[in-house]
């Protein structure tokens, strides 16, 4: 048996790479990593290369003795790993950009993990999620898959639920909000504590706390006041003070597209007239950040990466790992089983919850009920999230119909129709469960 | 002690009371009504007075002894009464009338019972109806009050959360269903029999019985060959072939403002060019059928009543009295709390549900889990109705908003706002809650 | 396709079958029998031969063309059965005696369904029931399993679980409590009806109604007062009257066993000495009885059957049979799954509730949340219940432990394993499951 | 506003003092305590002079600067104060040694936490508890009360239901099963945790993890094979092997009452021959344990106190108090509101439950289902503890009658008559609520 851990990173040409190891770097006390593969596919083989020698670079510099490993035979990498990590955008940005066009031609919100978009990627993504849960249930039956792939509640349900993986789903936006809040009131991010509670990319922060005492008036009444707590990539808009006092909660950045859906939906619309959709935007961005990462001085993270819209993601995954190697028990934000954790759903559906982390995976904190301002909305994303996963396994038209119009941003059978015809249509070369 | 039933109706000069007197008349052999009381506001005296008439010669007419009243005392009618039956419409057509406008001015749909028309007819309607209950507390303990005032949901679910009176919500939606599928088909209404479960006007059939055999396919095979099931007040909208697959339930006509929001809006932007609102067709409609009552040879009720919409209304409200005072046991479909009748939902909430219905009232039959494709909806539209309870009787501006917002057919806090302050301006006659 | 319905009665040679045959005659006019199938063993060949002569007697007595058949071959006379009784006692009353005896050794409750006793029954019957269910399954895949074969609860929990046949369980206790209120009040039974919630043999009267009203505290008040509702296999103690008034609910007879434990022990105990087992003083009963059968003379059911103890049993089952083949929609107390009926247990265990019957079979009525008082108990008998049903599948010694140590009448672990041992010993030839 | 931390040890003058005072000695770095007050009864009032007088050396030996004060004026002492401790004896020894005996004369368990004893117990001290809260919420209403007195269930059951004090329920035997497994297996018993369940002295351990590593398969072996995990005042009996192999959970030490009830009562039964009972046991223990605290010498708490039964609780309380002060969010097993933490359970009833504590309280880790073979005596347990809360707090016969009843150690309705109305008359100084 060898000593230390083996990482496998899948979409290990992802720009976000690089954070991902200094993360690493910054934890060699307590990780000890033996080897990290970086896997990719055939299309993605050049910046896979890049980021490889990026990434020696490093760890060079940090003078680690943590071997590098770059391929394109997934098994291979991810025979015997400690941890999965899954960071893969299945079509890569054009399919994105297109996720994100296609609603917009039938006035409805195109986002890449809300809404249609988020349900073409569902789509798409699913059959990968499950080839790769396969593998690691005969390859590495006891690794874990640290899952930060969008849209995370439904991969991480459809991996719950279809496959013997032990799984956390991750997302940056509880971290986001915290040091978000932490920045307005100008605090250390880490004297701050929320109890957060619902789906992911669909969480209320229940209660703030400073040290441990409760402040979330005072933070809400920041947020009534226009303060804004938001992501790199989703439009500032403020929040009404009457709602936000009606709520007594903590929305998180993506609920704007929910709850303020035409203003959301006009500046989606204007964006794309001024500077195309995020993917395109997004694209560009990449292209410089790989230009960065070329350059052979370069040996550490570029603070440049900051910019890209995903940051906090690859360090809490990171941090999540050694949580769970360490049998740390201390509470991270994850996408994990309810088991009670929520009164009201089911104890088999993925929820979004403060959850102890050790070795033996994430307990989620009881929260109790949700409170009635927030239960119709989750209920309603949650059945659509659980007929997406059903719509993704078996391919079947009816079921994503159902689904993509139990989705609250998706108006009528019509546009749903419409909507998805255009999806299944230009996602064909990555759907096929839909194909058989 | 005296001998026969006391029978108070709370909007008795309403058009529909004809259709209530032949009920009782119907039933004069299981039913021993001693006297019915018609009650009505002094606005409504003069339509009270021909409803009066009228029903004076229908029951002279069958040759029986009830004795017919008519008053503006609602105290003394109330006393002692073993059923009181509210019909009323607080603010009148003209209220209505504004409900369908308002939100039709944002784009939203605008509708006597569903989204914020509903929404504003339910807070003008609580007041009324919580003053009706503290008297039947008082004056008559042991009366059953049977409610089809809309919205039914809320005005139950505020019944039994805040008074003590015994009541039971009726509407005619269920028997609608029934009997048109009756005639789709061509059977006897009386051969079918559905497995209603929901909400009030968010009502689904589970499953359609023909002499106890299941013929579900055969129904929604019909349906999505074009064959429609909707009301008189509800645009006949074609369901879509491939979602009525996908849902595998009978949707109710109501449903098509879920489903078609962008039809039905456009619909009735049209129809409000052409005709104005229902509201008004109502009024012309009414006031043909007054100019009828007022025909001294009239003494049954006349056809054209039929046309009115509320078709069935009385008659089930009827047939609901008998089987409780019979003690029947018979299945009717009703609003009462769940009591476990709907697994998802919490035991106090009011659900529309097949009940037995006896003497100790109705007690709903257990469905089960809601199917996945319809959960969202109906908790997100309980979640609304739950809140619009709370706006009602506390009359907070927040929760208000936090009820619209919460409603599915609202798109943003925005338009909620603005909704919400248009309603509370136009209404601000009938909303003492508010303006305390 | 044949008119008319084919019954088959596996037990055929019951000494309770001219009931269930007195059943069918009775409801000639509803229930068109075209021929009735009485199943038994070779052991039970010769008794089954005599209530085939007596039967045909009856039927002919009764002027009906319903054909009646004896056979051994259980597998022809399931085929295209509509519905299949079962009323069999694996192991004869020979294997009901050690299960009185057994526990007795031990100062533990012997009795037939309650306590080990019906747990070694439940062992017993569990292979014989699961491999009539296979031959439903296969050759009347649309019959419907009557069955009466006790422990009911585990058996109906059973076959809900680890078959695909419909079923419902059937218990005389309901019936009886309502005749024995009904003779102890002075009225016909016909009026009463009582709210039932619980578990077989361990069912409480929620409310008691005359006509319709309640009469609850009339009833409890008589129980307290001494007026003993009972059975005929169930020694007569009376009910303590602060208990009652405690309690608030209508007992079960068989509910002595366990709130009365040590004089229910004590009364077996001396009648053991007095009079041997209970299975004894049946086996007399019954040999008395298939004495009368034989007289060629006797061509009704013969009113010493009564006193068998199993009275109204068939009655209740040839009623439930008409109301699922007219689609009745009548409400008997049966076993069924829950279904949300009982808000504290899950959706998918059996209750005994009342349930609207109907051709589509049981619909449990919703009781919401059991009262405090009883709960605890009830959860204890269903965990056991569950467990036994397990034990009797897989046949594992542990599980059968837990299962017996869960069981509320057995006092610890060394009791439970003397008491499993003596059965697994005692029964072996009926217990191939824990002899592989 | 000053600085540090009101302690108020209401019992101030019992034997474990100070154990207490130790702990908040050892973490003087991170609790800064300003002041304690024992607070005591008149009858106490020798006993807590001791103790004060040996509390102010052991503070004094220690070199802080905390006060002590000892006082009868129970109000004085609990204004203004940060933190309540309970450990009171209502009744005292004497008192417990009548709950100990008088089962016995029935042939049921006599013990001091659990079946009729605890019963006992618990009605005298609820009166008391409550009077308390009640100062509380006038006095120091952001005071957190933690609460170690027994039964602490019912305790902490009653006070979060019928006050609005914050309370935490505290217990050593989920630490002491851990020390006692860490001393059999030969590890430091920081490195083990336990995924405690169930209710207070009702718990089982589900996993057990040794440096996050499962070795419950380990635990249960060497349980099975007689290694005992007990506390000093039961009775060592062994564990029977195949239970546990059945059982596949740890139980507590209390669990012997439930699953070994004859072999604890012989025990019990002996024992009283022998040595009286364990509270007269207790009493020669306590006069020892003051004789030596008198000694003016004696400035540390001695090696003797251990020996007393009640080990870790003091310095669990301390531990407990330090988590919430610091926000440590750390976990410890506690008795809180369920909050969904066991499905099976209402979300408002107290469970024993894993949780995270910090400032905000304890926040109950989601534990899924319970496990069926621990379900049904869970559900009894937690019913006998609602209906000795109702009991507790109306004094009304009956229900202190069906809460026995409902115990699982009591057998039958006479016998919990004979005891109900022994423990009345015997505990008739303590119990205002019976005799109003």
């Amino acid at each position: 048996m060898q000593c230390g851990l083996k990482i496998t990173v899948i979409g290990g040409g992802s720009s976000y790479t690089p954070e991902l190891i200094e993360g690493f770097i910054k934890r060699t006390n307590e990780l000890p990593v033996r080897e990290i593969h970086l896997v990719d596919i055939e299309e993605g083989k050049e910046k896979l290369n890049i980021i490889f020698e990026l990434t020696k670079r490093m760890i060079r510099k940090a003078g680690l003795e943590t071997k590098i490993y770059q391929t394109l035979d997934r098994k291979q990498a991810i025979k015997d790993s400690d941890f999965v990590v899954t960071q893969i955008r299945v079509g890569g940005l054009k399919a994105r950009a297109l996720d994100e066009k296609i609603p917009l031609k039938y006035n409805v919100i195109g986002q890449e993990t809300t809404g249609p978009g988020g349900f073409a990627k569902a789509l798409r993504t699913i059959p990968v999620i499950l080839d790769i849960c396969r593998e690691i249930e005969v390859l590495a039956p006891n690794a874990w898959l640290i899952n930060f792939t969008n849209p995370v509640s439904i991969i991480t349900e459809m991996v719950l639920k279809h496959t013997n993986v032990r799984t956390i789903g991750l997302c940056n936006v509880p971290i986001g909000m915290i040091n978000n809040i932490a920045k307005i009131l100008g605090y250390e991010s880490s004297r701050l504590r929320i109890d957060f509670v619902g789906l992911n990319h669909m969480v209320y922060g229940k209660k703030v706390y400073l040290d441990g005492d409760d402040i979330t008036t005072d933070v809400l009444r920041n947020l009534a006041e226009g303060n804004s707590i938001t992501m790199k990539n989703i439009p500032d808009l403020v929040w009404d003070k009457d709602f936000i006092n009606a709520l007594g909660l903590l929305p998180c950045p993506y609920h704007r597209y929910f709850y303020m859906t035409d203003e959301m939906l006009e500046d989606e619309k204007r964006a794309l007239q001024e500077k195309g959709t995020r993917a395109e935007q997004v694209k560009r961005i990449e292209e410089a950040l790989f230009n960065l990462y070329k350059k052979v001085e370069l040996d550490v993270k570029p603070k440049e990466l900051e910019e890209r819209g995903g940051a906090y993601y690859s360090d809490a995954a990171v941090s999540l790992i050694s949580a769970i190697y360490n049998d740390k028990n201390e509470i991270h934000t994850v996408n994990v089983h309810n088991n009670g954790g929520i009164v009201d759903l089911s104890e088999d559906v993925v929820v979004e919850l403060n959850a102890v982390i050790g070795k033996s995976g994430a307990r989620p904190i009881a929260s109790g009920k949700l409170p009635i301002q927030i239960n119709g909305l989750i209920q309603a994303v949650k059945s659509y999230e659980l007929l997406a996963v059903e719509a993704g396994i078996s391919g079947d038209y009816n079921t994503a119909l159902m689904s993509l119009m139990s989705n609250p941003l998706v108006p009528s059978i019509k546009v749903a129709k419409k909507i998805l015809d255009d999806i299944l249509m230009a996602n064909v070369d990555y759907l096929p469960q839909f194909n058989k």
